[in-house]
């Protein structure tokens, strides 16, 4: 490596204080960051053909199946929209949580990409059930309105609950019954595999997801998500709707190689149990205080918390982290890769310190 | 950094050869992967809010001007079709080359992502001119026709020429004149600000470019492109319009470190006098072979050159290179950031061996 | 008149019963098509510059003020769609309730057009409040969201009530206050007026309505809507997007002979009285029939009844009629400008002989 | 009819003077009219359940063969951008003559609906062929262009010229073997059926058109357009499209009575025939005079003539037709169904004074 001792001044200077903000407030897990520094040596063919690619798709079906189709973009928002693009008509309509990314997170790019409809259902601890959509597929055929055509569901979902998988064999029964696509925004499903105790084959083809988008970039990558397909009609197009996307990288072995070191050894497993036990042992400190509830039981690497309106402000001076719902103080707590017991125990001390400041009556 | 001794043995299992495929085909300049690795410490805000983007925003505004708007993107499409979405409404029509990336490249992004018209102009040696744009400004007003709003115009362009700064100056006064935003694909504007031994700021804002597409993977970076906005009227809107498009980076810090390693001390002006020096040694060194013609000047990192039918297999079995135009065996000779004046001469012996082998009647 | 005694034979086998439907099944008011024949000499300019469209402006800008600029459309889908076409950007999100046509009738056209958001908003009775849309004004300026910019208010709404104008007028405090363009959808704002018993510009401009959605068909008209726009900044543009939405009409001087005939002498009224009072008149007759609720006053044209289960089959057919929601046998009962006081007491006999014939006990 | 003295006034006080300018600048054909008023009794199903829309299905059936389905709409536009909607993805390509109205004519509607490219070719005579195409479908399979996917041709073209069968044949051949959609864009085909004496099957499934925009507005219909569909991939979903389009109407009993009278008793042969005829008669008038030009052959309702740039004021002030080039005084002389031969007379008069008036030397 040259010497670069201006650059290391300047960054030097900078503060970078851990928080639970988010879990891509983190950086680049060193695993991740190695197989980049690896893949940094000569040519490679660009746009997903080079042998990088094929390396990293072989761990995919390992992982995930044989039949599954990789397809890397940079975004979350990208991966879900991209996810069911290829089957979608602009007359159709998608169902999805309210609180689902899809619906209120991605200003408007599913509308704008498919220029079909989506229908936000409400949801409990995050969740929704067939039932809800049921209503909604009476006027199939009839040219007023948008056609039923895919359900999406979060795993875990952004309340930090997950479904069950009783819950998505219900989900995998309706939508086959019904002809629905099914697609799961997985940016954590890592988290939902270390939670339920399953693998990653079970939360995706297993339940029938006719597609998936895998998540990366809050697991440690520096940036990369992959669409993972699994029904052959979505196969074929995939690649033209995401170059209109504006989704295709060129020097894609870089991508590649972050997923590739992502899922070596399991490494995704050892990340997601260690943001999982982490999260739920927080989350059972935060039990034993009396001022504060969690309305949604925690089964991923997020915890949420209503404290006292007093300490919120004291609390995030420290440990910076988002508020869910400002009328209630409802507090969104999310363990990154790097977090650890440590900083779980110097968040703890400081509430501590918090309570006293700000005794609740 | 920890031991990874099973990727270690994976990665360098494969090859990566040399070649003069693409200037996406080389990897990430050393300087830069550093810059990445000293971004990576603890937690930063995401969406741009980090230290880093405001330290990288520094640099730009050195190198571009105050007045300068900087966002990131992922890629060189997304940045085209960015570039000019906060000004255009469906009802407009876009000028461009007809070699342009945005009217060959790009999949029909800019029509899907602006629902407006792109027309293509012929053009000369890659360039066009604005005389070849009146006529389609007859018709502004008449609500049958797309109403001209913009010209994007690639410097260099996709052939490897560069305008002049004149011929600048002339789109600069028409586009005023006729009330047209003016945009530049600058993929590699650092190349043509070397070959035309001119600073940034007289290419851009200097020719009163409203907007300005600033290459970054092309030139060494891992993955970054930036949007740089001068006119106000585009400034407000482009972060909706950015996450419409899927473009918004989450670790935002890892891009700004990209483009702040890419400014610092001139890193960009380095590569591309390295680059541009190499292609027109390769090109004066070309000239030689009486078989091979040169149709274009090499005004930046990229050499054209129509080489006999029978050497173009034997030529790409030991270099890569993409045949432009098969019909006339025109192909493309592009120089990576990585490239050397002994690669030059390795190429220049196998064409040696290879006009040997065989020889033009 | 030629005579056209095949087509005269062939047409007058044909049935075409009276009907509660929908006020779409009925025909073309005397007055109307006189006006079309009356237009129909000779030659006129194309696509709204003909002497017939400026005759037909000076009776619009009589009655809803001078300032009114008038656009004629095909379909009430498309003045609901054009209407905020102008001013929205694909990352805007527009509030409506959740029965409104734009909402559920549209098979996505607003999403298809605009690329933006449509959020339908849990109605009561038809109608939707301020305090409904005021939480999501909350993430105004955060780039994630989509950028809430107007409100569509349909009067009468799907459920055949009407807004007070004190509602109205708390509605026009609010989009005023909070920056939101304010759309009504009047495919029967006739019906209103003469519900309210109040003159057109007071249901429009006097309320603030940037733009309206004038409706004719459903009043009569062979197949006309008018885009009624107040706001200075809607005016410019819609043109081009009316051609661009494919709604830009050549003969337009029969769309402008329509609406002329319409407002002259205030036809508009003498229909939407007639039909409202029929309306009026049916509901307190059905009022009588124990067996029989009306969910919703009758505001408008149209009764909303549920009616006992046996009944329904055999009340369509004598009187077809659409059952709004089948679970409840809620029907809808729409009183077209041709409908008539015999008509009504036809209805209402064959209603006591359904009851006879199906006694509920 | 009710007595409308009023009405009757003040349009009887506006001039209509015949012209030269468009065929929809004429009105509605008595025959047309007539079947309106006999449609318009009692109540009928709206959106196209209608029994007239039975009726004109069958003679459609009769004329075009029974494969044919009529899907009715209100514009050429429409007509043409939707005609191809339920076949395109929007990461196609659509080729056509540069003067096709798709390409100039359409406000950048086919870009907005279908969010795909159209690439304008080069046209000679208003004709393009396949030679043309075949250097676009290099690049199939490639994500980085748009996927050639249809061809769109104008019969007869914008300059009133007709592709011969053979040349239609031709076209069948290439677009089988490509793979690609053909599209006639027929705004005036009964103006070539009867040029080239043949009937309306010829020209449409009998060169294996897949689907085809069958004119009615410029032919003396108040305004209606029909789609012809013979390829079945497009029949299922037209309707969703045409819906999201804006294009449904509710009262189609009064559209499908305008297509039943065009084409019972074949009136639409009898008008293109009067108005074929008067056109080649005024163009071969126009020959006569040595100070005029016709740069193309009179093959249908059109006449193109390059007058002395003197004349040209004059001749509009008494006939209005539209210039078409105005570097050459190309004009453009349009016949419409109640063009006589006096009139060609009067206009012939007319241009021998404005001859006198200002001679050429």
């Amino acid at each position: 490596m040259l010497s670069c001792t201006e650059i290391t001044r300047v960054f030097s200077e900078l503060e970078f204080p851990f928080s639970l903000g988010s879990d891509n407030h983190s950086g680049v897990h060193p695993k991740i960051l190695n197989a980049i520094q690896m893949a940094n040596r000569g040519h490679a063919h660009a746009y997903g053909m080079d042998e990088l690619c094929q390396l990293s798709e072989k761990e995919f079906k390992r992982v995930f199946g044989p039949d599954v189709q990789v397809e890397y973009v940079f975004t979350g928002t990208s991966a879900n929209v991209l996810a069911l693009a290829p089957y979608l008509k602009s007359y159709n309509s998608v169902f999805c949580s309210d609180l689902a990314h899809l619906n209120v997170d991605e200003c408007g790019a599913p509308e704008k990409f498919w220029g079909a409809k989506l229908i936000g259902i409400p949801s409990q601890n995050g969740k929704i059930s067939p039932e809800q959509i049921e209503p909604f597929l009476d006027r199939g055929g009839d040219q007023h309105h948008s056609q039923p055509a895919a359900v999406s569901l979060t795993q875990p979902t952004e309340l930090g609950t997950c479904y069950t998988l009783e819950e998505l064999s219900k989900w995998r029964e309706f939508t086959r019954h019904k002809n629905l696509m099914l697609h799961i925004d997985g940016a954590r499903l890592s988290n939902a595999a270390a939670y339920l105790k399953c693998d990653l084959k079970s939360l995706t083809s297993g339940i029938g997801a006719d597609v998936v988008s895998f998540g990366g970039t809050k697991n440690g990558l520096l940036g990369a998500e992959a669409v993972l397909i699994f029904n052959p009609a979505l196969k074929k197009d995939f690649k033209f709707y995401r170059k209109q996307a504006m989704q295709l990288s060129s020097k894609t072995r870089f991508l590649a190689a972050q997923f590739y070191s992502y899922l070596e050894n399991d490494l995704w497993l050892d990340i997601a149990r260690h943001t999982t036990l982490l999260a739920q042992e927080l989350s059972l400190e935060l039990n034993k205080f009396p001022e504060i509830t969690q309305p949604f039981p925690c089964e991923s690497n997020g915890v949420f918390a209503t404290f006292p309106q007093t300490w919120v402000k004291a609390l995030r001076e420290k440990f910076f982290f988002y508020i869910w719902d400002s009328d209630i103080q409802l507090c969104r707590l999310m363990i990154s890769w790097d977090w650890t017991r440590e900083l779980n125990q110097s968040f703890l001390n400081h509430l501590k310190k918090v309570q006293k400041c700000f005794p609740i009556k």
